[in-house]
């Protein structure tokens, strides 16, 4: 039996031009087997971040999260043919270096300063102590980096154990200032230009909150930069510091000054942490890799899938049990019962911010606040309604999402006109200029994600809370309502009191029960997920504006 | 001077579930240090692949296109002391192999053969001569590899070379069927269940075109699955082999059905292999690296640009020159008579096609095949104007966008009514089962990429051709039309013709000027590429239609 099939080879992309120039990065550094550190976490980083990457090993090990079995260090004759064969037939825009032998350091430290002016930029992860806290290298060791590399890096990124170890001595670390001081200490002693101190290791309290503090040190403009991020309570920290240091890497390679490289490569890392992934063993509890993949998408799934294969009959037929199959009466309902969803639900629909504008209480600055978040928040939701209506099944699905736009637009210049009326604004150029909140900030890169990822179902569940919320928060409160008539509250609240508003909840409700008509019953959890998400998200969207205060 | 930024952590992702359990694969191959193969290659392509890497290395090369400088072989002991670990702590769904010497295929046929039944699937690229034609490995290996791991692989993916080499016998292939028989052979051989012939070194001619033939042989059903791709000119091979083999490997891991992993894996190296990449020096001409990295999108780039990077400051100010700027009068005018872009255009609404319809010879089935195809090409039209509108600058472009998807409604409703009425359709159910053609798989493929990865700027240009078009060429053959009132060909003839499509065409035209106006000048030829490309994808669009010969 034979089977034909063609292969369908696109044209070529469009920013994807023919011989496109992929910025070069060369990792030269250990190699962990297990892929969570060393050169394999840094291909993987510098992949994902659309950059092309070479390697110099330094030396090899076998290697888990749960221990290192074993070292194979590799002869400095042979890193140097490797130097020498990279930097002589390919381009390079940055080297980042990893964990060091003397041999390495050696041989790149000769390599470049052969090349002089013509050198690579140089990211130096300086690996003197692993995250588990085992010493990999000796006193000589870190003289020598002094000695021969540090004064040329671009940009130095040690922890603050690593700090100690490079100026020879600690002290304790009472406030943010402090680490000011030891970047600056730092970069005297490893004659470093940039130092990113790493604060990871060292939770600062702020307003009662966990903080991670990240330093950036600008030695020539003797300029900080502090970066500040959630505490995040996981394990999966294996591999972290080469991955920061290779995404600064790939950034800078991309063009972007050092700063915002570093802001990146943060985000990067910080996402990778907090989302992870399962691939070690169960006996392994601790130090799990991050996740690098996290916003790969997969090439041309579509292609492999049904869209351009031809071949019907070698893909499994799939007759899945739907949502609807296993749940009784309205979906809607369903959702806001769910013990998972039930306590977002209840906290955004009864949320105060809405009892505070139906009584008048609310403080007019917050109410100006709130219109400003909403109405750049509105854009965000007309843009995501249209990648749903892009993502909808039939064209009659197409158009209801157009509709939903329609309503959005409405609602916008209803918010334009009480800004202009009441907030005294003039002029036009003032929507541009609305800057995001935290809480809004959030709210959209979440939906951003659901949009990239999610498909139409997912779409129209995560797009649901905020629609169904406004009009069920109005009813809840309706007998709380002592505004007038005529006044910005009043109208603010008749407005998902209107039957056009009741309306459109009905064709909601409606439309929940469709897509549950055909999403996979096994993955319902997936639309709880995100339908408990998305009301936290309006929660939090209300309390930034109870909590805004005039500056 | 200080600044202090806050990380603007995510919510946890839809599809991005905490501790996301990511399929995994393991690479047991040679590293080259220039990443264009090997461990490298793998790496790169299972991380494209949104799959974990891990990595056994049997030997380092110091290597980069131009030649293998130096090898580094490794010890057996390190070898099993890697595979140990990798095995021991971590999952693993698939192993892959590459370039092997005779201590890596001890080392994993013995750790195979411990795990027995549990051990992971097992893909095999047997390197036994390198694309360059130089052989790595002698005929003992070849012997060793026969006798200790090939019994166990689930899939071998030999070239045609290879296969000679693991038969111990040549003979000539003339023509497809003598590849079938060759992939037999080697299953006898090689006792590997299912075997990949890459027929890549031999281009068969068929219909006078050149295409590269792959075979896959499913040996337990006795079942071939052949694919045929057209033949990419270029050198951007190095690597072809590991990364078609990493790619199959990962679809595997991804629980895809081998023949489907296959296909998924022929198209990635084939869209590697045509976009390419320029990463070697210039003096490199030849085999340079394909590009492993065009599907992936750069993580959270919104991010480190500026939408929610709060420190401005850093982000330079770029005032760009536009390209009405640098541009004489009319944005349209200029595309179609750019040199680029004036063939195809020329080609385009001068189409033989447009002239028989208009003198009412073209043979009916191919209209009604046209017809056809045009109603689903509308569909694809209009989530791409969707998309568009998720991009646009302002709600009123976006809302632009929304009209014409009303304008793409009605052309859909007449093609229905058409085929209702002309060719007696009358399920509606035939029109979700319409078969799309590769011309029409080719345009939407790239629609879908300009999509995904252009601006709206970029996306309006992409739409333009198709409105501008139809309009032009109805023009052109005005004259021609000898099709009596009420036939359908008249009535195609007239809606391209009539007041309303006119109008829309004056609005295309001002939205061409509009995006002149913020597009940067520096990268007009994006542009003109764009217009090029769709104007050619339009007229193989209609050139399909008539090389469509009724089954």
């Amino acid at each position: 039996m034979t089977l034909s099939i063609s292969i369908n080879t696109p044209p070529p992309y469009l920013v994807l031009n023919k011989n496109e120039q992929l910025p070069v990065v060369m990792t030269v550094a250990g190699s962990d087997s297990s892929g969570g550190a060393g050169i394999e976490a840094d291909i993987k980083t510098i992949t994902a971040h659309r950059c092309y990457a070479m390697t110099c090993m330094a030396a090899l090990t076998a290697q888990t999260p749960a221990k290192v079995y074993s070292i194979h260090p590799l002869p400095k004759e042979f890193i140097s043919q490797v130097l020498d064969a990279n930097l002589k037939d390919m381009n390079c825009d940055v080297i980042k270096t990893g964990m060091l032998t003397a041999n390495a350091v050696e041989a790149l430290a000769a390599k470049l300063d052969s090349m002089g002016s013509k050198r690579p930029k140089l990211v130096i992860d300086p690996v003197l102590v692993a995250t588990s806290g085992s010493a990999l290298s000796s006193e000589e060791l870190i003289e020598l980096v002094k000695e021969k590399i540090t004064p040329l890096a671009d940009l130095l990124t040690p922890n603050i154990y690593e700090c100690f170890k490079l100026i020879g001595s600690e002290f304790e670390l009472q406030n943010v200032s402090d680490l000011y001081e030891l970047a600056r200490r730092v970069s005297v002693a490893t004659k470093s230009r940039n130092i990113l101190v790493k604060g990871g290791h060292i939770p600062w309290g702020q307003d009662g909150k966990n903080f991670v503090t990240d330093v950036l040190y600008l030695s020539q403009e003797d300029k900080f930069v502090v970066y500040n991020g959630p505490r995040i309570l996981t394990t999966a920290t294996h591999g972290t510091g080469c991955t920061l240091a290779s995404a600064i890497a790939s950034n800078l390679a991309r063009g972007y000054p050092i700063a915002q490289a570093v802001y990146g490569g943060i985000e990067y890392v910080q996402s990778g942490v907090s989302i992870s992934c399962q691939v070690a063993s169960s006996h392994i509890k601790d130090n799990g890799p991050i996740n690098h993949v996290y916003a790969v998408e997969v090439p041309l799934e579509g292609m492999v899938q049904d869209e351009c294969f031809t071949a019907r009959d070698v893909i499994p037929s799939t007759v899945n049990q739907t949502v609807s199959d296993i749940i009784k009466g309205d979906f809607f309902e369903y959702l806001i019962s769910h013990p998972k969803v039930k306590p977002h639900w209840e906290s955004y629909i009864h949320h105060d911010f809405v009892r505070q504008v139906a009584q008048g209480t609310l403080p007019i600055h917050k109410f100006q606040f709130f219109i400003e978040q909403d109405y750049a928040y509105l854009l965000d939701y007309a843009r995501v309604h249209c990648i749903a209506g892009s993502k909808a099944p039939s064209l009659d699905d197409v158009e209801k999402e157009l509709v939903i736009v329609g309503g959005v637009k409405n609602e916008m210049s209803q918010h334009e006109k009480r800004l202009k009326q009441e907030f005294g604004v003039s002029d036009n150029s003032y929507f541009d200029r609305i800057e995001r909140s935290q809480a809004l900030k959030a709210y959209s890169r979440y939906f951003n994600d659901v949009a990239k990822r999610g498909n139409w179902q997912e779409l129209v569940a995560s797009l649901s809370p905020c629609l169904m919320g406004y009009g069920e928060a109005l009813l809840h409160f309706r007998s709380d309502i002592v505004v007038e008539e005529g006044t910005v509250y009043r109208e603010w609240c008749d407005t998902y009191l209107s039957p056009w508003y009741v309306d459109g909840m009905e064709q909601g409700k409606s439309l929940l029960n469709q897509i549950a008509r055909t999403y996979p019953a096994d993955q319902l959890d997936n639309l709880v997920s995100i339908y408990a998400n998305v009301c936290e998200l309006e929660t939090n969207f209300w309390g930034s504006a109870l909590e805004h205060r005039v500056e």
